[in-house]
């Protein structure tokens, strides 16, 4: 046999080990033990066997591609994360490929698979409401490509997460309610199996306590914050009669709570003051129109894509969890206005 | 020489020609003449040459991929199109990858040849505004995959075009003005390299020429439909004094040219009609609410992406440009509400 000839075929039937197997070892796919890769790469040095350079070339090359993975388009947060990210990449060179989890486990699985075949260079992920294993995101950091986290915070090792201080802002989003004089103040929070609403409910209560009130789980109302839940919750909170304030985790829900207390004559903000968040351009539409918290999307997209670049270009590697924190904004508006 | 064992080198060197070369024959590449393609079929055979199995079955499997590409998801219409071919695809098994082009054709270039090298399995697109030569849509067709316009039509031949009738949608928009008494009515018009915004401006001229009022150049304002060019646009109608009506091929400048007005105390629909194009969330929210025109976006995402399905799967091939126009509906708010 011609030393420098030998193929994958080779070595499969020297060892009895499926070609598929072998061909994934000398990729050093993770789906192929150590052991097995080390008896694999031993039987190939052997043999002699020389990668095709093209089709390896074509494997370990840059795609100048990268993606963007997150729950869903529409928000405008979310759009405008995708703006700054698109403004760095086009700098760079870089492709952006984008990607919608619906906020949906097994989808994120099947997007960070098809990532994984298309190759892409690096990941930027706002991980659904359903992810809390990692093992797909695992998969990928095991090719040795970096992963960085925006929006939700998730703690895999070695990754850096983009965020604003989540507990901050809805602290100081109570604590606007306080100052204007809101006794009884609603929460309204998204799913606590996410990190991010966690932080957000430990906000509000951390202001509450600060000022001596007492804190009521009646008061608290989990959801996904969908426009039906925030008629919904209106409607709890019309039954609970001495409500005074309203913060929600999202303007969504804040607006349809308000259009639903403007149908029973219950007035914004004399009866109940509202603060949202996120900003959405209607909050600045509607009457009255909502004091919510602005979030710096373009500027979480950039830092995101410009920390993705750093690592993929200077290989310089993260070995702990980073957390990028950036600050958020309060706009008073007129829904808050006592 | 083992026949069986003949490589991509062995036809290279036989040949004179580059190896790359002769592995994109193989894979019969658009990259290639047909002239060498010959050779070099001809020249594997009489060597015996076998292509490697895993490679090719990588090469020609399918990718449960197909890949959305338009100008900003940013746009109401847009994420709700997108919606609609997610949901179409979930239900295939299909992933759905999107890419925006900004309106940019030197990216929409890019981005057409990373879909290519990611051999998604079909490709649905709204084209860029700057879009008037197809190549780099042509090299796509050529590897025997399919491309479903949307939106905005594209005359390449053997492909579907899924829209609604732009003529039809604005001449009916500019009927209800005149229908309300407005003799001089105004058209903000995008670019007229762009079929979808010909069509539009042809409904306006025409729905004026059945009434037998005059066509009048200056009322006719050719942008890019930005809020910048809805405010310039309204600075030049109060200029000219005698504009009570004003059609919008979007609702974007439809409504910064309405707070212009407002901001001059120019009433709306008492002085000036206005309708807009899109049906945009905040239509309906700003005070006077807009009349405009909704797109079926979520049918239209539907069909586009079961008309290709149909082709990834049945292999059914059109043969000819297909047209499919889905209707559209005028919806009638207070600004046109004389």
């Amino acid at each position: 046999m011609n030393k420098n000839k030998a193929t994958i075929h080779d070595i499969s039937k020297a060892l009895g080990i499926d070609s598929s197997t072998v061909s994934r070892a000398l990729n050093d796919s993770p789906r192929v033990s150590k052991k097995t890769k080390g008896k694999i790469l031993k039987k190939a040095k052997e043999l002699g066997y020389q990668r095709n350079s093209l089709a390896s070339s074509l494997r370990t090359s840059k795609t100048q591609t990268i993606a963007v993975v997150l729950p869903r388009i529409s928000r405008h947060f979310f759009a405008r994360v995708i703006a700054g990210i698109e403004e760095t990449a086009h700098k760079a060179g870089y492709n952006v490929i984008i990607c919608q989890s619906l906020d949906n486990l097994e989808r994120e699985k099947k997007i960070i698979s098809t990532l994984i075949s298309n190759r892409v260079d690096g990941i930027m992920i706002s991980i659904s409401m359903e992810t809390t294993n990692y093992e797909h995101l695992e998969a990928y950091k095991k090719l040795d490509k970096p992963i960085v986290f925006f929006d939700r915070p998730c703690e895999l090792p070695n990754c850096i997460n983009v965020n604003i201080d989540n507990f901050q802002a809805s602290f100081d989003a109570t604590q606007h309610l306080i100052s204007r004089g809101c006794k009884h103040i609603v929460h309204f929070s998204g799913s606590q199996k996410i990190e991010l609403y966690r932080q957000r409910k430990a906000g509000y209560i951390a202001a509450l306590e600060k000022n001596n009130i007492k804190i009521n789980d009646h008061y608290i109302f989990e959801s996904n914050l969908s426009e039906e839940d925030g008629i919904r919750a209106a409607k709890k909170i019309l039954r609970l009669k001495n409500i005074d304030g309203l913060y929600s985790s999202n303007d969504t829900a804040a607006i349809s709570a308000m259009k639903y207390f403007k149908s029973k004559r219950v007035r914004v903000p004399e009866d109940i003051a509202v603060v949202g968040f996120n900003n959405d351009p209607i909050s600045a539409v509607i009457e009255p129109s909502l004091t919510t918290i602005n979030q710096p999307a373009l500027e979480i997209g950039k830092m995101a894509s410009n920390l993705l670049f750093e690592q993929i270009n200077n290989k310089t590697k993260t070995t702990k969890i980073q957390f990028r924190l950036l600050n958020s904004e309060l706009i008073i508006r007129h829904s808050s206005k006592k």
